[in-house]
C-alpha cells in the first residue's frame, strides 16, 4: 500500500551504513516528524527504527540498515499508538445481543478491537465486560492469533451486579427465563457484585483478592452506584482494603466515581486511577482542594470529553439536568484539572453501536458522539482542544499519560528506545488542530503494519443493516 | 425391533396365497382387533393389508400375499393413526427462543412434528403459527426429507396480531428492536391481522381470499379476543366474508370461540368447525338452543377436555374464575354436547413445553398436563372418559371425526379400504380404559412402520437441560 | 299547560315603554330575529311571549300583555336553547378528584351544569357517569334547588367497567385499596358492566331492562370497546335485547360505536341514535350503504366535529394514526353523513377539566379544545361550518335535531308555540357565522332569565389554581 | 421548678384515709411497687408523690400531705412512662389517605399520639414524617390543647426524599398531579433530601445547620439507603458535618444505618444514636470489634426486637432472604449487643395500621405486629425477653435509656425525684414477665391521669371500617 520506490538517498541516506545485518527485521520509518509524547519537542526528518516489536532507535542521526524496511514518513508525523483508558469492549447488552451471541461474545469483543485498532488505537483498556469472553479474545490477540487493539481488562466493576441487574437493565428480565438471567449476570458478577456491600473490610479483601489473583489486568470498582449515581457504594475502610487487595497482586486499581464525595472517597483510598473523575453530577464542580488532592497524590484521572456541538445538542433537550447538564459540568471540571496540572488520561466509555438500534431511537442523528467505538475519541481529542488543554498535553492523555497510570510505560505510550513499536503515522500535524488526529496513514502495532483497511474481519454488530423502511 | 421369527401358519397362514407378486411392497398386519373408527364392531383377529401406502383390505377372510411384510398382531389392538384437530406446533414465542431460533422455527417445528408421530398422532392440525416455517416443515415432511406426523395448517388466526403484540406478549416488545418485533409479528400476522378488525365485508373478504390462495391448508379466524376473551373480533356479516372467502379456495373454516355469544354467530356465519367450543368462561354454560344448532348444522367443534385430577389442582388456587373455572365449565359444556349428539373433535392447543421455563413456573409440577405435546392428548382421551362419553365416540373423536370435519375423511381417520394406511397398533383395548391408548405398539404412517424410539431426531427446545441448582 | 287566553292585540310599538306591571308572569322578547330552528325562515322584528316557563307565542303580529316582562331584542337572534347530545358532566376521574370529593360528585356535576348553561346550553345528555350523583344533581336542578342545565342521563354505557377497571385506569389501580377501586368502579358500573358480555340475549335483557327500570332517562351501550376501538362487545342478538329492554320501559337507546362494522350492528339493532358515529379509526370512512340505512331508518347520529386548527395541531404531532388521523376520519365522515341528509346531533363529549392536569401535560397548550365543557361546542359548531354544513342545519344540529332524536321535541328544542322556554339571545346572527354563537347576550331556561355572570356559583374543579412556578 | 421545701414527714399508715382537702395539687400513689428505671431494686410498699407535673418525693418513709389526691397502688408495679425511641407517628403514606388528608395530617398524628399515650408510652419521638403537621400536633398537646403522647420529632431523615419518590413510593407519583407530589414530597423533604448528597461537606453543613434551626427537636440523617439498603448515602466527613450542624444547635443526632458499614461510618462520624443499628441484612452480624467501638463511645442503639412467633411467621414465607431472614439477625444482633453491654433502646418504627389496607393483603393475619401503634412495643418488651436481654435491661430500654440518649434523663425516663411525673402503674410485675406491661391499670402524664378508656378522642385511621365482604 505505500509506496517507497522514488526514495532517495539525502541526508538521510548517508546515514543508512549499508548491508551489515543479513536477516534483520528492521522496520525503518524516515523523514517525518516525531512526536514522542514525552512532551520533547517534536524531532523534524527523524528517524525511527523498530526491531522485534521493540524501538530501537529514534532521533535525526540514526543509522538505519541496509536491509531494513522502509517508510518513507516525509511531511507526515509520527505519534505513539493511541491509547483509550477507560471503554467497553463488548457494550452490546440489549436483548437480542444477549441471547443471540451468548456463546461469541469473545467474536465481537475481536470486532471491537479491530475497530479500535483501525482508528488508530493499539491498546485499550477495556474496564467492564464480560470477563472470560474477554480473557478470550485478549490472549487470541496475544497470541497473534486474532488482529486487534492490546486488551487491558478488568472484567467486573466490583460491586456492580450484571447487565440485567438493578444497576442496569433489571426491567427486561423478567422476559427471560431466570436461568439465562442468572447465567448472563453471572458473565459479569464474578462473584464480586453488590453482595459485597454488605460485608466489612476483611471479607472485601477476601474476595477481592481472589478476584485479582484470575486472569484480569487491573481491578475497577464502583465507589458510587451506577444508576443512582450519588450513592456511595463501600465504606472508606472498604474502599482501602480493594486498593489494597490489587495492589497485593501487583495490579493497579481504579475507582468509578460519579459525584464529588465518592471522588474524594476513591482519592483517599489510595486509586490509580479515577473513572470519569469529571463526572460529579450538573450541581457542583470539583472543589479546588480536591483537585489538589489528586496533583498531589498523582492520582490519575480517566475524564470523557466532549464537543460543543454534541453538547449544545443535548443541551437543548434538557438545559437544566440530565447528561447534558453532567457534561457541561464535565467540561469545566477538565478545564479546572488540567489548569491545575492533574494527569488525565483520555477515555471514552464507547462500544460497538448496533445500528438498527441507534437508527431507533427517538433521537438517532448524533453529532459527536461519544460512545461510539472508533469514533468517539476523536471527538473527545476535539473536546479537548475546545476546552483549553495544551496540544501536547492532550497528545500525551491519549499515550504516555494512561502508559504511565496503568504502570506500563516501559512498554507503552511513548516513542522512545524500548517501548513497543506502536506508532500512528499521520498525515498532518495533530499538535497544530486535533481533528488531524483523523488523518492516520499508518497504524503500526509492535512493529507491524496494519492492514486498517480489512478491518474488522468479520464484523458482527458493526455490520447490522437497518432496514430501508426504518430510515 | 420386532420379531416375528417364530411366526405360525395356522388359519391365517392358510390364508396367504404364496408366492404371487414379485416385488410387492404389501404389508399385513395379522391376528389383532382392528377397530376401525367407523362406529362399526371391531373384528376379532382380522387381517389388515396396506400396499403402497393406502389400505388395501380390512377384514377377517383377507388374503395375505406371501411375501407381504408381516406384522403379528394376536392379542393386539388397531386403531387408525389419532388426530389432533387443534395443536401448536411452534408454540415457544418466549424472548429467548425467538432471538436464538428466529432463523430456524421449521426444524422446531419438524421437532414437535416428530413428537406427536411418537405419540400416535399421525396427522395434526396446526391452527396458529408462523406460515413459512410451518409450510417448510410441512413440505419437508410431504416430501419425504423430513419424518413426522402430517402436518395441516393454518397459519395466523385471521384478525389476530402477532406474538409481540396486545393479542400475546406486547409487554417484552420494548425490551428488543423495533424491527425484530415487526419482524417477528409479520411472520404471523400474514396480512390478516388485527387491521382487518377495521374493515367491512368486502374488503375483509377481498384480503382473506388472498391468503385463501397461499399456502395454507385451512383458514381459522378469531370470532373473540384471544387476551379479553369476551370481546366479538368482527360482525355476524364479515364473519360470513371470511367462511365465504375460504369456501371459494375450497378449504375448511373455523372460528375460535370463547364465549357462548361468539360461539353462536360462528354458527350462524357458517363455520365447519368452531375451536374449542367448550370454552364459554365461567359464568355461563353453552344454552341447549344453541347445541342443538350445531347438531342440527353439522358444525363440528373441537374440544380441551381435561382430567378431574388436573382441573382440582387449578381450582385449588382458584375456584372462582381463571382457567379452573373455566375448565369446569368446559367439561360440562363437553358432556352436555356429546349427550346431544354433537361431533366432537378431539384437541389440546399443545406445543413443545420449554423444560427450563416449566421449571421456573411458580408452581412447576402438572398433574396431567394438557398442554404438553406428546402427552396433553392421552390427558385428554382419559377426560373424556371421565366425562362419561363413550368409548367409541372417543375414538372416533380422535379419528374419524376430525378426518371428516376437515373434509379429509376420503384419506384419513379410519381403517377401511383406500384411506392411507396410518395405523396405531395398541398393547390394550382402549374401548376398555381410555389409558390404554398409551400402550402404544407401533405407530404406522402411510404404511411406513415409524421408528418411534429415535423420535425426535434433532431435539432442539425438549432437549433443554433444566441445570441442577434450578431443580 | 300553556294558556294562550289572555293574550291581547296590540302592535310591539303599542307596548313598548309599557312594562310596568307588578305581578307580571309573562316574558315578552320583542324585536328581534327568531331563528326557531325549525328550519323555517327566521322571524325578523318577532315577538316571542312565555308563560309559566312555555312559549305562549312567536311571531310578528303577537300581543303583547301590558304587564310583560320586557326584553328589548331588536338587531339581536334568538334561538332555542342550545343542545349538548354527549357530554360528561363528570369526566374528572383521575386519582386526585375520586378520592378527594367521592361523597361530593353532585356538587362537581352541578358545577359543570352551570358551566353548560352559562355557555348557551339549556339542555345536556350526559351519557357516561356515576349513576347516583348525576340523579342527585339531574332531580336537584329539576326541583329548582339548583342551577343549571336541564340534565338527562344514562348513567353507566352499559357493557364498561368503571374508572379503575380495563376499560379506563387499570394502571392506578393498584395503588388504591381494593375497597376503594371497587366501590369506585361500582358508582359507574350499577351491574351492567363487563360482565354481561358473558352471557346470551335473555339475561342481559333481563339484567338491561331492570336498569331500564332505574332512575336513567336513556340508554347508552357499547357496541364497541372503549380502549380497543376495534373489539365488538355485543353479538347481533344481544344489542337487540339491549335495545328492546331500553324501548320497553319507553325509553331511547343509543350506542357507543367506533368503527364501521360496530356502527353497523348497532343501526341494525334498531338505536334510536348512535353516539358519535364519525368516529370510524382513521383506515376506512363509512360507507354509502351504511349512511344511506341511517337516513332510511332515521337512525340520529351524534358528532364530533373539530376545528381545522385543532386537526392540523394533532396531525403535526402524528399524520399516520391517533387521534389526529380519526379525527380527520371524523370530518370526512360528517361532510358525507350531511351531504346524505343524515340525522345529525352536535356533541362534545365534553367534561370539566382539570385546570392543573391540563398545565402540566407535554403538550399544554390546545387550540380549539374539542372536550372542555362550556368551550367545545362554539368550537364544534365552528367546525361544522368548516367542513361546510349548511348553516340552518348547524343550528338544528345543536338544537332540533338532538330533542327529536331523544324524542323530546314536544318540549324543547324550537322557539314555538308550547315549548318550554329555553332561549338564547345572541348578539350577532350565528347563521351568518358560527363563530356568532359565542357572542350570547341572554340565556333563559324555562322562561327564567340566566344570570349567567354568576355561574358557576360554587366552582370547585374548574377554580383549581395552577401554581406560579407550573406555569 | 419543682418545690419540694414544704415535704412534711409522716407515716404511710397515717396518711391514709385523710384524702379530704378541697384544692389538693399532690398526687400520692401509695402502697405500690416503685421501680424507678435507674437500675435499682424495686422500693415495695412504696409511696411516689408529685405536685405540679414533677415528681417531689418517691421511697418509703414519704408523708403524704392530707390533701393529696390518693391512688391506691398496693399489689401494683410503677414503672416511668413508656418511651419509645423511634416511631412514626404519621406512616400513612398510601395514596388515599395522602390524598384525602391533606390538610389534616396534624389530626392523624394527635390520634397516633393518643394511642401510644394509651398504651402506656408518655412520650415518644418520631423519626421521619411531615414537619409541620408533627410541629403543629406536638406544640398542640405540650400546649394542653390536645390530649396525647409528648412528642420529639425529627421531621425528615436528611437525605431522602419523600412519601412519593424513589425512596419510597415513586411508582404511584405518575397517577397524580405533579402538583400534588411536588407538594406532598415538599412536606417530608424540607430541602434536606437527597439533593444533599451531591454536595461536599460544608455545604451539607450549612443546609443541615439551617435545619437545625428549625422547629425540630433532634436531627437523623441517613447514613445509607431506605430502599436499597447496602448504598451508603453520605461520605465520612459528610456525616460528621451533619453531626457537628446538629450538635451546634443542641440537638442529638442519630442516623439510619442497614448494613454494619453504614453502621461503622454513623458510629465514627459521632452519632448520638443509630437507629435500628440491629438491621445489617441477612449476610452478616456486627462485628464484635463494632460493637465495642459502640460501647466505648456511648454510642445508643435503637432496636426493633421481634417475637419468636412473628419471626417464625417470616421465616416460613421465606427463610432465605428478605425481612424474615433481617430480622433473624436483627435478634442476633441484639443479644450480642445486649452482652456486651452497648446502650440498647426500645423502638418499633411503629405508625397507624390503616385496618383496610391491613385486610387487603395477601396475608392480613399477623402474629405478633411489630409496626403497629399500640401494640408494636408490648411484643417488642417480649421479644427482648425471649433473646435473653435481663428483666430490670429491658425496662430500662424502654424508660431511662431513651431519656439519657436523647439528653432528657434530666426530665424523664426514671421515677426520681425532679423528674417529671410520667408513670405508668402496672397491675403485675413487668420484672417478672415481660408479658405484664400489657397489664396497665392506669397512665399518669406529667402527674395527670389520663382517661385512657377514652383514647383516641377522634379517630380518623384507626376507625376505618373493613367492609363485611372484604373480611
Amino acid at each position: 500500500m505505500k509506496d517507497l520506490k522514488n526514495l532517495l538517498l539525502a541526508s538521510v541516506a548517508v546515514c543508512l551504513g549499508f548491508g551489515q545485518a543479513a536477516e534483520a527485521e528492521t522496520l525503518a520509518i524516515v523523514g517525518g516528524t516525531i512526536i514522542d509524547a514525552t512532551g520533547n519537542d517534536p524531532i523534524r526528518n527523524g528517524v525511527l527504527l523498530a526491531e522485534d516489536g521493540r524501538i530501537t532507535a529514534v532521533g535525526r542521526d540514526v543509522v538505519v540498515p541496509g536491509d531494513a524496511r522502509l517508510i518513507d514518513a516525509r511531511g507526515k508525523y509520527l505519534i505513539p499508538g493511541l491509547i483509550d483508558a477507560n471503554l467497553h469492549l463488548f457494550l452490546n447488552i440489549d436483548s437480542e445481543t444477549l441471547v443471540k451471541y451468548e456463546d461469541r461474545y469473545h467474536e465481537i469483543i475481536v470486532e471491537a478491537a479491530q475497530l479500535t485498532l483501525k482508528s488508530g488505537q493499539t491498546t485499550v483498556f477495556d474496564t467492564w465486560g464480560p470477563y472470560a469472553a474477554l480473557v478470550r479474545a485478549r490472549d487470541s490477540i496475544n497470541s497473534g492469533e486474532s488482529i486487534g487493539s492490546r486488551i487491558y481488562l478488568a472484567g467486573n466493576i466490583i460491586g456492580f451486579d450484571g447487565p440485567l441487574s438493578d444497576d442496569f437493565r433489571a426491567a427486561a428480565a423478567p422476559y427471560f427465563s431466570k436461568s439465562f438471567v442468572r447465567r448472563t449476570n453471572d458473565a459479569w458478577e464474578q462473584d464480586v457484585g453488590r453482595e459485597l456491600m454488605w460485608l466489612g473490610p476483611d471479607e472485601v479483601h477476601s474476595r477481592v483478592h481472589e478476584y485479582a489473583r484470575s486472569d484480569v489486568d487491573f481491578l475497577k470498582y464502583g465507589a458510587s452506584g451506577h444508576s443512582e449515581m450519588f450513592f456511595i457504594s463501600f465504606s472508606q475502610r472498604v474502599q482501602a482494603a480493594i486498593v489494597a487487595a490489587g495492589h497485593a497482586e501487583g495490579k493497579t486499581v481504579q475507582a468509578h466515581t460519579t459525584s464529588i464525595e465518592s471522588l474524594d472517597m476513591a482519592i483517599e483510598a489510595g486509586v490509580d486511577i479515577i473513572t470519569h473523575c469529571d463526572i460529579t453530577g450538573h450541581v457542583r464542580a470539583i472543589p479546588a482542594e480536591t483537585i489538589q488532592k489528586m496533583v498531589d497524590r498523582s492520582t490519575a484521572c480517566s475524564v470523557l470529553p466532549v464537543t460543543q456541538a454534541r453538547l449544545d445538542g443535548l443541551l437543548e433537550k434538557n438545559p437544566e439536568e440530565g447528561v447534558g447538564a453532567e457534561l457541561k459540568m464535565s467540561r469545566e471540571n477538565i478545564a479546572n484539572l488540567a489548569a491545575a496540572g492533574a494527569t488525565l488520561l483520555l477515555s471514552t466509555d464507547a462500544g460497538i453501536e448496533h445500528p438498527l438500534l441507534v437508527s431507533e431511537r427517538d433521537d438517532p442523528v448524533s453529532v459527536d458522539p461519544r460512545t461510539k467505538l472508533g469514533e468517539g475519541h476523536f471527538n473527545a481529542l476535539m473536546g479537548l482542544q475546545e476546552i483549553g488543554v495544551a496540544p501536547m498535553e492532550i497528545l500525551k492523555m491519549a499515550t504516555s499519560n494512561p502508559a504511565r497510570a496503568y504502570r506500563l510505560d516501559a512498554d507503552i505510550g511513548t516513542l522512545t528506545t524500548g517501548r513497543i513499536a506502536d506508532i500512528v503515522i499521520l498525515n498532518k500535524n495533530p499538535l497544530k488542530d486535533a481533528g488531524n488526529y483523523r488523518a492516520i496513514h499508518t497504524v503500526i502495532k509492535a512493529g507491524e503494519i496494519v492492514d486498517i483497511e480489512a478491518l474488522p474481519l468479520a464484523p458482527i454488530i458493526s455490520s447490522i443493516k437497518v432496514p430501508e423502511d426504518d430510515k
